[in-house]
């Protein structure tokens, strides 16, 4: 199956999100209320379960089956050493996810969450955004059906992750010209470089963004000359996700950065997405803010593979064991407020 | 076994608090830094697998065996109308957890840690802070010794856990006795009290204060004046839990509460204990500080039972899985930083 046979496909797909259903969304919010407890002293775990039966159209939402899907991606601009990582690393932690030694592996381990991994022609990175677009219609196309095509049958909650050295340069350009702001303001340390490198970080940024900015007039054009196959990847896989009314467990920087475009044309992309939590990278906080996401930890995490987000799935885990689980008021014959 | 034979015992026990290992410590940290990851990029999830190890005394440790244990009682100051919930409902919610109906079943049901109740002496509140010490010497030390036989053996993380209608009027009262400040700091909605409630409580806990301030001059006649059966409980299984070099998870205000007379003697008292999250509760927040603890989530919850704690205790799931089935660089044939 092709989600997007175009870019015009693309566009139509997030010109026409669906929404929740309101019905099941009051009657979820209405059990609630029911349940043996002071009312709304659940907090966040009562909202998490009225937006799951609100998306999956039930309002006893189970997430029994949660999929994470990496995607990895090699980025031309890296060449000019953005990274405190060389580029090769992308390849060897596809292998180390492909033999479980990643800290996605043992996340995914932990929570009960399958795992696939995606590499997307690693062998052909993708062209410098600071000297040309990173990719072709065509390999944008692939890669934004790829990820769509990637999330699973029968998946209740999907988590876009990603793996690709260098990648929050593209990440911070595309929040750039999304959202608007100086390339200073969205660039940040990623695994941890130094000053010399930031600043390398960000003239990158800033000539990227001269070269494409007036040009990035949509989501599709912003996402194929500022972003990676990773990144495309996820946003193909989010919108994908949306149509099929599977809610979305976004992670760090990189994923959220992958929205940034679709958020710019269409702000009610995020309406199926939770936000795990916010990343130590600096921009992070800008951009959930940006996207209106409140992010569910802030536990300094800032290794990107869906990694915040596998912890985070806890709590959807928590909140619906909570929403099905608990007895009434009139069941467990416990005395009301008075 | 009696953990506490008299008031002078349960001050030596706290006098004479164990420390973590500082070489499993050390080794914990050595193998982090090794992990197929940019240093440091899990966070937190990286300081709770040294925190683990180090009380654990294994460099490698698990967190298969979670207890938690939901300590009830009953206060003569909820007489005065300080809940919107009457009396009976502390020995209705212990039926509904004994009957799984509650919050805390489903959390620790999702989370796969062992669920037990106490209700301690519900049929006798203790007596009105407001009039006269909650306990006497016996009665406290009774308390704190079921406490702390009610941790269990092989037990890897304790979750201790209370219900007790009107116990944020004794826990307002703990606080500001051990940690100073007015009552109106401490006093906050608890179950969702409105403006008439919320000025009884705030009365009901300055006369306290009158009454018992002078005299509280340590953890145990603090505890015994102006806590609960509940509440002394948790003290005593948070105290038994440090000489067993038993990490504990705290959940909510009363929690908090129950050690803040401890704190106040032996503020190392925290050095076992992680903060599960920062509840709605209006002081919350501040005891924390004054606890020097820093909350894992903050989902604005405010139900006790121990619900914050079952839900955190999923982060030090993760944190342990990464740390131990993550390969190192040399493991994975990973490229480290340049």
């Amino acid at each position: 199956m092709t989600a997007f046979a175009d870019p015009a496909a693309f566009a139509h797909a997030l010109a026409m999100l669906p929404e929740p259903d309101p019905k099941v969304r009051a009657a979820a919010a209405a059990r609630q209320a029911e349940l043996t407890k002071p009312a709304g002293s659940l907090g966040r775990l009562e909202e998490i379960a009225v937006f799951m039966a609100g998306w999956h159209g039930t309002p006893r939402p189970t997430a029994d089956r949660i999929d994470v899907v990496v995607f990895a991606g090699n980025h031309g601009c890296a060449a000019q050493g953005v990274s405190a990582f060389p580029t090769e690393v992308t390849a060897q932690m596809v292998a180390n996810f492909q033999h479980g030694g990643a800290a996605i592996n043992a996340l995914t381990h932990a929570c009960g969450a399958s795992l696939a991994v995606i590499p997307l022609d690693l062998d052909t990175p993708t062209a410098d955004i600071s000297r040309a677009p990173a990719m072709s219609e065509a390999e944008c196309l692939d890669a934004l059906n790829r990820g769509a095509a990637a999330v699973p049958e029968g998946c209740q909650l999907f988590v876009p992750g990603e793996m690709g050295i260098g990648n929050t340069t593209p990440a911070a350009a595309l929040c750039a010209a999304a959202l608007g702001g100086e390339a200073e303001a969205w660039v940040g340390r990623g695994t941890g470089v130094d000053d010399a490198i930031l600043a390398r970080k960000r003239a990158l940024v800033e000539a990227a963004l001269a070269l494409h900015g007036t040009a990035s007039t949509n989501a599709f054009e912003t996402l194929r000359r500022l972003g990676g196959r990773e990144i495309a990847a996820m946003a193909g896989a989010v919108l994908a996700a949306r149509h099929r009314r599977i809610p979305v467990m976004l992670d760090g920087f990189i994923g959220c950065a992958a929205i940034a475009p679709l958020a710019a044309e269409a702000p009610a992309i995020v309406d199926h997405c939770l936000a795990s939590h916010r990343s130590a990278e600096n921009a992070h906080g800008r951009l959930l803010d940006a996207l209106g996401l409140d992010p569910l930890l802030a536990l300094d995490m800032r290794l990107g593979e869906g990694s915040g987000a596998a912890v985070a799935v806890q709590i959807v885990r928590s909140a619906l064991a909570a929403h099905d689980r608990m007895a009434t008021f009139a069941e467990a014959a416990v005395a009301g407020a008075t």
